[in-house]
């Protein structure tokens, strides 16, 4: 259970393939692409990216107003240093059903290695064996190695070919919202290029920036034969070496390839271009060995971390692991970096982040990985100024907004309904500010930055929402979209109202004491106080219910059974008007804020809620199951909480949503853990200790899990004779344990 | 009281002016340019516009989504053939304050006639004065004449170049909503010419096509200066004679040019050029003055028609036979072309076709121009496939939906929340019909035509609406956009629920007895009397007042003296999220529905909503003023029923908006009309005989209006002493006047 396998050449399942074999080491994300390359008209999306790394293009809009988004961010596809060329006996051999006979891929979940099997026909008769071993480093961030083995059954001529080739474009998807529209045509500009050759091992570097977003990088490449000459050679767009080698039947050839990555504002190429060179080589000098041991050792600790354990449904398992992996690969640990939507794995929503990663994912590294969490909202306080000139932009003298989606810190979504209404970004942040103090214990980052945020986050909530006079004076916030896309620009969203209450009140009880300090006046706190008190939640008068928002009960009923199979995701068959007007949700709405904030809820009107939004839901978002299998483990309703845990985690490798090609579900994937850990397991971090309360489901015999709070790392264990605590490591801690309270 | 006049050389008023001079006769509009043209820096738009002929682009969304417009529509600025090079002495001579000793322009509304003099300081010393006439024909559709008339007080060579030129543009503008993305570059094909040069009159003729739309244009131009001959030239892009002459002091020189237009779809641009060679070959036949006379014939029975008089308010006055003048202009007349935002003066709303037609225009042309009406109508009708078309993409699997704005009969808006939204278009084209039906008393259209638009439109309704539990079973439409732009996406807009319950109630009583011929099922009938009888209006619980939607009470105050100045409008200065959330109004919206449906609402009703919404609405937009006017001279309110009058009167006159620039808003100019005649006068339309009511302000002396009812035409006469009322023409007559029965 600790690896994923493919078999064969199958242009069905190619580009989803390439999604889930990506490597990625929070920086430097490399898809499964074959390195010999692909057959003609054999389906790939070759994608190298670099975390943070864009061109930015006007957006156009058809009709413009005041204050939409100037710019669009993409996350480009860079330099690449994937290809190897590899020809036998004169013919070039890619990947495709006419030359491979045999293929297997298997990604090892311990030891970050992807490792491949190809056997080619040899032309002329015999067989070629490719061993194909890669790997992205996270101890060396921007750092990959490939090892290539090779031998025959016969006598053959062999042609390799390692190159680096800046020559790359992006995908361009016009029809689909989900992928973005799109750069067209070489974005990067034609490289500089450095070349050095030092005993045997030449090395090229090559520098590229962008026009419009003023970055810069540097990629280089190193490579080695034992015991070979090549011939070296570059191009405008490329380079690399050429060996050329009669291989004996049985002899074993053995190929390995360095490249190095570093990118930052483009007015220091030289520097970067240093950089890649000096790591390149020293990775060389190492040894792919090495790097394979630092890698499986960086992999034990994170497993050591997570203390993953199921029994009784293997497919839950595998799923699982490979989520928590794809998250680790998928983190921005530098501070000016976050994690796109699609992690490093693709083209999908153009590597922008989103509030996925406050809500999402950070629940994941606050309770497994408290240094990575840190980094991620490091970011965050990095792009406040911009959150604040935002603000102002929307009209808002005071606080900071931040941006729906954004690479660099500008808002970056070209439709507004679904982008800059959806003001809960900033609750999110905030709130995740919150949890990752609660987990980590970490005052300094309140005080430095924390706390900056949260003034500003709630200044901007004080002033967007006002006192209704016709709502007996509840504290309101009109003109927003929910999490739930598909009822937008609506007042009074329950999740929205009850996270900026909740911020409000933490900003307020954060900001009390060090008001000199942040410049916050008393009045402030006492308005974020008065507001959060009478903060308004629609409800239905004659029951529990509560609504999604005020106009929420008097939406048209549309039976999701009305509708064709094939209309679903209804958002690539409906116009938003048709969607909107309807009573329907693409996500987790409210069950989002019941799983975010269960103190602000009674068992009842979790149980109602549920029932209700259950059987209004698509689900169309990968957003949504995670948090619907969460919220049914705290009500009991397990049979939901399992379906769902289960569609959360085999979504991509099922690819149950039909688009796995454009990358991972990164916010899914980070879901299924807080299925098992939040909705299982009964983690709240929101208590003033490390607070479960765990149940099994009857599908399984036992799980485990490990979540660090506030420096020590704990162990639970839950099977039909219950639970177990065991401190693993860090201080002391007592715990409150399904009620009562432990010491461990 | 019957002329428009400017004088002098001013660049702050230059481009306004040539909007404000612009002739049309409903299908060629020429802006009102100098034909020698301007000096470098001055600033001019030079506008030929063919209405109806446009070219399209494929709309680029930054984030895309299903059933959006696919193509923006742009009106073209056409075969420029207003052009007349001037030089004096070797020198170009040209508008602008260098070379101009004076300057004087007047548009005489009673003979259609632009009549300019310039005088020119001749190079060398003296002056040389130029007369220009020129008319847009209304007897000749897409015909204009040009009348030159050159005198000097000292002898100078004059070199004069009656010129066609094909290479033109649009004016290209990105940052403002209300004018339009625009097209880049030249959009018309490089011309096909021909040439005749029949005893001294050359005649050029030029077809252009366009790419996307595909459509052509001929335009062929003639012109004559007796006893003279020219040089003939031609270029890639224009062709022209140049007359070479020496004028001694006092000697007088005419130049005759005739430009004469056509167009349709592009295989058949032989046929036009053919057409337009005849039309201005027989124009020049005639002559300017036979062609003046004409004007002057066509434009007597207009004024007849209208029998406007005002005493007591000679810039009212001016105001009123201005708009009026330029409405006639406006309209297409030929049952493919509809009339354009801004008439054929400017690129404003890239020549789009609006609610504005059928709720601002029709009106007065349903009392005045009945001819005219119905071919605007017929217009629609020749659209209702399309709009089937769009209904199905919209999720509605019967019925038609009209575009929000089009040329050709597909939707072309951008930006769907105050575009495809407005589904409230709908019912205005079907009280449309029945306002002209009454008007007219035409059932021949209502049986060939209007039926079936009312029967679409209304299944359209009953598929979109439903019946609200929650509201008792109330039938209720959600996620529409009203009138007022400034609230978007709401529920149960009133405006839009009571014009649609009054289309399904006249669309029932129509299709009744035709339901065999219109495929009408009983069932329908009673469906749409039962929505309409059912139809949800929102309502405060304590007071008269009725609310423009579900959320309005709700809304956030934004008192409007609080707003600065300059922020106005605020389009152009919030994001469209700051202006939904607040309570603030664009524009006339339940006050809009309170004009048109006066039978709905109560006059406990009308007032409270006056008076709630004058406070709330900014008259951002030129639609607002002239609908808040009549009803205030309905529930008596005399003062602010002038005040908006005047506003509305003199928009453009006194470029009020500050857009004049980019064509004269032809709504309002048609609203003025409904202030004098449905506000003052207390016009009916809806009621089963002809009904007036009419009133005085204390400002006028008096006032007079005709109204055409059914073919007979009845003059309004109202002074201190009362109302007067004559059959002009047409059958006898009983008419209601101030609730009394009289006979005419």
């Amino acid at each position: 259970m600790w690896t994923w396998r493919a078999e064969g050449v199958d242009p069905q399942t190619a580009k989803r393939e390439e999604s889930l074999f990506t490597l990625a080491d929070g920086m430097l994300g490399w898809r499964g692409n074959y390195e010999e390359g692909v057959a003609a008209g054999y389906p790939t999306i070759h994608g190298c990216y670099l975390n943070g790394f864009f061109e930015q293009e006007r957006i156009r809009y058809g009709e413009i107003a005041y204050g939409y988004a100037e710019n669009s961010q993409t996350m480009l596809n860079v330099t690449d240093g994937q290809t190897i060329g590899l020809a036998c006996n004169g013919k070039a051999l890619r990947v495709g059903p006419e030359d491979v006979i045999q293929n297997e891929r298997e990604l090892d979940l311990r030891t970050g290695i992807l490792n491949r099997k190809t056997v080619y026909r040899i032309p002329g008769g015999g067989q070629l064996t490719l061993r194909s071993q890669r790997l992205v480093s996270f101890r060396r961030p921007g750092v990959a190695a490939i090892r290539w083995t090779l031998t025959a059954d016969k006598a053959c001529d062999l042609e390799i070919t390692p190159l680096i080739n800046g020559d790359v474009t992006n995908r361009i998807v016009t029809d689909d919202p989900r992928v973005g529209s799109g750069l067209q045509g070489r974005v990067l500009s034609r490289p500089e290029q450095w070349m050095t050759d030092d005993e045997g091992r030449p090395g090229w570097t090559f520098a590229q920036t962008t026009e419009k977003s003023g970055l810069g990088l540097a990629c280089s490449m190193f490579c080695c034969i034992p015991g070979q000459e090549a011939a070296i050679w570059y191009q405008e767009w490329q380079a690399g070496a050429t060996y050329e080698l009669a291989l004996a039947p049985g002899q074993t050839v053995e190929l390995t390839k360095i490249c190095a990555y570093a990118w930052g504002k483009k007015d220091k190429l030289q520097e970067y271009a240093d950089q890649t060179e000096k790591a390149a080589d020293e990775a060389l000098t190492a040894g792919f060995d090495a790097l394979a041991d630092e890698q499986k050792a960086d992999l034990d600790a994170f497993w050591d971390s997570v203390g993953l354990e199921i029994e009784g449904d293997d497919a839950l398992l595998l799923g699982m692991r490979f989520n928590l992996f794809h998250l680790f690969q998928a983190a921005g640990r530098d501070g000016r970096t976050n994690v796109c939507a699609k992690g490093l794995t693709g083209e999908g929503y153009e590597g922008h982040y989103f509030w996925d990663t406050e809500t999402y994912m950070l629940p994941f590294f606050d309770s497994t990985q408290p240094a990575i969490a840190r980094k991620l909202l490091e970011y965050r306080y990095s792009i406040l100024p911009l959150a604040r000139q935002r603000a102002r932009e929307m009209g808002h003298a005071v606080g900071a907004l931040y941006p729906w989606r954004t690479i660099d810190g500008h808002e970056a979504s070209a439709y507004y309904p679904a982008g800059t209404a959806q003001v809960h970004i900033n609750a999110d942040i905030a709130m995740a500010v919150r949890r990752y103090v609660n987990c980590s214990g970490d005052k300094d980052f309140l005080r430095q930055m924390g706390a900056e945020m949260l003034v500003e986050i709630s200044r901007l909530y004080y002033d967007l929402g006002f006192y209704d006079a016709s709502k007996n004076g509840a504290f309101c916030i009109c003109g927003v979209t929910g999490p739930d896309e598909y009822n937008a620009l609506v007042d009074n969203n329950t999740y929205t109202n009850l996270m900026a209450a909740e911020t409000m009140l933490y900003a307020a009880e954060v900001a009390e004491p060090l008001m000199e300090q942040l410049g916050v006046r008393p009045e402030e706190i006492r308005n974020w106080r008065d507001a959060a008190g009478k903060i308004y939640i629609p409800r239905d008068e004659k029951s529990a219910l509560i609504w999604q928002d005020d106009a929420f009960a008097s939406r048209v009923p549309w039976p999701l059974d009305s509708i064709p199979k094939e209309n679903f995701p209804l958002l690539l068959h409906y116009h938003p008007l048709v969607i909107y007007r309807h009573q329907v949700c693409k996500q987790a709405d409210l069950v989002m804020a019941m799983l975010l904030l269960p103190h602000r809820f009674t068992e009842e009107e979790k149980r109602v809620a549920f029932d209700y939004y259950d059987k209004v839901t698509t689900h169309d978002s990968s957003l949504s199951h995670a948090a619907f299998s969460a919220l049914a483990s705290r009500i009991g309703r397990m049979d939901k909480a399992y379906a769902y845990f289960r569609d959360s985690a085999v979504l991509d490798l099922e690819d149950t949503h039909g688009n796995t090609a454009d990358g991972l579900h990164m916010a899914n994937m980070a879901g299924s853990w807080f299925c098992l850990v939040n909705g299982f397991g009964g983690l709240d971090t929101d208590a003033s200790m490390l607070s479960l309360d765990p149940v099994l489901p009857e599908q399984l015999v036992s799980y485990a899990f490990r979540v660090n709070w506030q420096g020590t790392c704990v162990e639970v264990r839950v099977n039909r004779e219950g639970a177990s605590y065991r401190r693993v490591s860090g201080p002391e801690i007592t715990i409150m344990a399904s009620g009562k309270e432990i010491k461990l």
